[in-house]
C-alpha cells in the first residue's frame, strides 16, 4: 500500500493515460500564485465517470492522494499535490453532454472552459454567466466556487450549479440536486460539494443554469478623482437596487497597467467599468440612474457605449488586468489577496488598504468586483527575495484580518487552497471543525485533494 | 439515561419552561396535515442561544431527542415528535436582533414570524421576500427550505439566509456563512443547515437577505380556457426571462373555492395571479409583454392593478387557499403534494395530474407556483376514511413518480419531513446514504428530530 503501488496499478488498467514524465508533471505542480513548485508522482487522465470511480477505487485501497485538476489557474494553489499522489487532469472529460434550452440548463463535464461553453452555445441564445476571468474549467470554478466581474447580477457558482455527478472516495458515484429549480428534499449537497475544492468528492459533470442573452446591453467607463469617491459610488448604485451586470473597480496603478498592456488612454486614476444588461427601455433607464450617481459623486466622464466592439475590448482589457498588472514588475510573481466585505464597509476596507500599501516598500495594484463588497490586491514581488514575500504577506495579513474585523471573508471567490488555510479558524471558530468531521465521515482516508480546506489530524 | 430523567433535569434549570401539561403537550403534537397526533413528553421554552446549547448537552447526556417547533405550520409532520422527546418551542426567541439598511440584510432569532419581521421593516424601505403563505416562523422557513410565491423572483431561503447560528447536538455553538455577499471560505454550512429539518443542528440566530421595497408594482389577475393554455402561458413568460416577482397558477376548482371563502366573483377557470415589481418604466414593460403573452395562449381579460388595496386583497385570497380549498368539504383533513419539475415539462406534469385526480373518487385541487414548476394538489379525505386516505396516498404517490421521472423533486418548498422520506431513496439514489453518513458525523447520538429526512439506523 503505497503511491507507488497504486500508480503502478493504475497504469495496468488506463496505460499511457497514466503519465510520469518529468515534463507532464512539472506542468502539474506549477501554479499561477506564488506558491512553490510541488510536482505530483503520476498525471492521470481520465475518459469517464467509470473511470474515475475506478481511480478512486484504486487509490483508496492504496492510500493515494488525488488531486483534481482543470486548468491549473487556481492562484490558491488547490491544485498542488502538497501531500503527492496523483494529479487527476479532466482535460479528456470536456464535453457538452446536453443542453436543455427551455429549461435554461445544460449539462457539462468537468474539462470543459467556460469560454468553450459559451462558444457552444452561442446560436442558442443563451449564456452561461459566471465569468472569473481566465479561461478556467467549469469542474475548477465549481470547486472552488469561483465568481468574478458578473456575480453582482447573476450569482456566483453557488447559484448556478443546478446539480453535480460526483465520484466519492470509496468510489461511489452520485448525483446531486435536480433539473427542478427548487427543491426542499433532504441536505443540499449540491451547495456542500461546489466549494469544497475536490476534498469532499470529484466533479465528473455539472448541471448548469443558463441564461438568455440580453435583449440590450451596454458598457461605461468613468474616471474618478480618488478611490473613496469611485467605492462610495459603488454603494450608493448598489443600494439604490440598480441590476448592475458588471461593476467593476480599479485603482490609478491597475489602469497604468491596463493602459499599457492594451494600448489605451485612460486617465490614470481610479476608474469603473461597469456593464448593463436588460431590455433597451431597462438599460437606458439603468445608465441614467448610476449617470446621476457618479456625477453625484465627482465621477468623471461617463463613457458610455453599445458597441458589441468596443464591449468587448472593455471586458478583454479587465480580463487580461491581472497579467497586465504583473507586466508591470517584469519576472515577478503576485500574491494575490480576495478580501469580500459588507457593502457599507467597502470605501473603508479599500482606502486602509490602499493607504497601506503605499506606505510599503512593493507594489499592489487594487481591483475588484466592487458590487459584492469583493476587491484584490495583486502584491508583487520579486522571485525569491525573502523579504519582500514577508512584507507581501504582512500586507495580506492585515487585509485578511481587517475584513474578518468588518464581518467579511478571507476569499470571496479564490477559495482556500493552501494560502488561505491558515485564516479557516478565525473566520469560522467551530465551524471550522464542523468542516473537518464532514471530510472525516466522507473520506476517511483522507485521499482527496488532502491538506486543502479543512485539517483532519 | 431516558427521556425522563432528561426532562427532570431540564426542569431543575428552566423551571415552568418545562412544561408537561397535557394540552401544551397536544398543541405540540398536531400539525396542520393529515399525520396523527404524537405528544411529545414535553415542552421546552427556552430564551438564549445559551439555554438552547444547555438544553442540546442535557438532552445529549440522557439520549432525548430534541425536536423543535416554530409556528407548526408544517405540511409534513416536521416537528412531531415520532421518537418521543422535547418540543423545542421557539416563541420565546423571537426578537429582530439587528437591522443593516446599507447592506439590506437583518439579525433575528428564529421564533420570529415573517410577517412580524416584515412589520418591523416597513419604515425602513425594506421587506423579507420569501413567503410561504403561512405566518411561518423564520426558523422553521430556514429549517425546511421554504420558499412560496416570490421565489421565482426573489429566490428560496436557500438565497436567502446569508448566514445562521446554530446549536449543534452536542451543545457546540457555531457560525456560519458571513455578511459579505459571497465567499469561497471552505464548506458552505449555511446551505448544508438550511432544508435540514433540525436534524444537523438547533438555529438560534439568522441573518437573512432584504430587498428594497420596489419603486413600483402591479398585480394582474387573467382566466384562462384550460389548464394547458394556463400553463403554458407561464413557461413562455419564464422563458423570455421576464422577472416576475409572483406567477401563480389556480385551477378551476381552487377559483371556486376562493370565490366562496373569499367573497369574489371570478369566471370559474383556471386563472393565473402575477405581481410585477420595478421601476415604473419596468412594471409597464414586463406587463405589456405578458399582456401579449397572455393573449397569445388564450388568455381573458387582463385584470390589472396598480393600486395597493386590490394587490393586497389578490394575495389575501392567494394566501388563504389552503384554507379556502379545504372549505370546500367541511371537516376534512388535506394529504398535500408538493411537487416541483422543469419548466419545459410543467404543462404536461399539471395536465396528466388534474386528469387523473378528475377520475378519482375524492377533490383535489390544483395551485401552485408555477414559475419554478412547483404546483400542489391538496387532496381532500374524511378524517378516518381509509379508503380515501388510500385513494388520496395513490394520487400522491402517482404524482411525486411522475415527477421524478420528469426530472424533477418530490418536494418544491414542504420539505422531506415524515411524509416525503419515503421517496428520498428513489429520489437521491447512494446521496441519500451520504446524507446519512453527515448526520451521523454530527449527530451520533441521533437527538435532533430523529426519524426525520434520513435513515440512520
Amino acid at each position: 500500500m503505497s503511491i507507488e503501488t497504486a500508480i503502478v496499478a493504475l497504469g495496468k488498467t488506463l496505460g499511457d493515460r497514466v503519465q510520469t514524465g518529468e515534463s507532464v508533471r512539472a506542468l502539474h505542480g506549477a501554479n499561477e500564485s506564488y506558491y512553490d513548485e510541488v510536482l505530483p508522482d503520476a498525471v492521470v487522465f481520465p475518459r469517464s465517470t467509470e473511470e474515475v470511480a475506478l481511480i478512486a477505487r484504486t487509490c483508496a485501497e492504496h492510500g493515494c492522494p488525488i488531486v483534481p485538476w482543470g486548468t491549473g489557474t487556481s492562484l490558491e494553489g488547490h491544485a498542488l499535490a502538497v501531500k503527492g499522489g496523483i494529479s487527476l487532469d479532466m482535460s479528456e472529460m470536456a464535453a457538452l453532454l446536453e443542453v436543455n434550452a427551455e429549461d435554461m440548463d445544460c449539462r457539462v463535464q468537468p474539462g470543459c472552459t467556460r469560454e468553450a461553453l459559451n462558444e457552444e452555445l452561442r446560436a442558442t441564445g443563451l449564456f452561461f454567466p459566471v465569468d472569473p476571468g481566465a479561461n478556467a474549467s467549469l469542474g475548477g470554478m465549481a470547486a472552488t466556487r469561483a465568481s468574478g466581474t458578473t456575480a453582482v447580477r447573476y450569482g456566483t457558482m453557488r447559484e448556478n450549479v443546478l446539480g453535480l455527478q460526483v465520484v466519492l472516495a470509496d468510489g461511489r458515484v452520485i448525483h446531486t440536486g435536480s433539473r427542478a429549480r427548487k427543491s426542499s428534499a433532504g441536505y443540499d449537497l449540491t451547495k456542500l460539494i461546489v466549494g469544497s475544492e475536490g476534498t469532499l468528492g470529484i466533479i465528473t459533470e455539472l448541471t448548469l443554469r443558463l441564461q438568455g442573452q440580453p435583449e440590450a446591453a451596454a458598457s461605461a467607463v468613468c474616471a474618478f478623482p480618488d478611490i473613496d469617491s469611485a467605492v462610495a459610488a459603488v454603494q450608493a448604485t448598489m443600494q439604490m437596487g440598480v441590476p448592475m451586470a458588471r461593476i467593476e473597480f480599479l485603482d490609478a496603478e491597475c489602469v497604468r497597467a491596463v493602459n499599457a498592456w492594451d494600448r489605451r488612454d485612460m486617465p490614470e486614476t481610479p476608474h469603473l467599468f461597469m456593464e448593463f444588461h436588460g431590455s433597451e427601455a431597462g438599460v437606458a433607464e439603468q445608465a441614467e440612474t448610476v449617470r446621476e450617481i457618479v456625477s453625484e459623486f465627482g465621477g468623471g466622464d461617463f463613457g458610455w457605449s453599445t458597441a458589441q466592439e468596443e464591449r468587448n475590448r472593455l471586458w478583454h482589457a479587465r480580463h487580461n488586468a491581472y497579467y497586465a498588472v504583473k507586466a508591470l514588475r517584469p519576472g515577478c510573481r503576485a500574491v494575490t489577496t480576495d478580501v469580500c466585505v459588507p457593502i457599507s464597509r467597502l470605501a473603508e476596507a479599500v482606502t486602509e488598504t490602499a493607504a497601506e500599501i503605499a506606505q510599503s516598500a512593493i507594489p499592489g495594484p487594487i481591483l475588484g468586483h466592487v458590487g459584492d463588497g469583493n476587491f484584490h490586491a495583486a502584491l508583487l514581488i520579486e522571485p525569491g527575495h525573502e523579504g519582500e514575500l514577508a512584507e507581501a504577506k504582512r500586507l495580506a495579513h492585515a487585509m485578511a484580518e481587517r475584513a474578518l474585523r468588518m464581518g467579511g471573508t478571507v476569499t470571496g471567490e479564490h477559495g482556500v487552497g493552501i494560502g488561505k488555510k491558515r485564516y479557516m479558524e478565525a473566520e469560522h471558530g467551530a465551524g471550522w471543525q464542523v468542516m473537518a468531521e464532514i471530510k472525516r465521515a466522507l473520506d476517511p482516508g483522507n485521499i482527496l485533494n488532502p491538506g486543502k480546506v479543512v485539517e483532519v489530524n
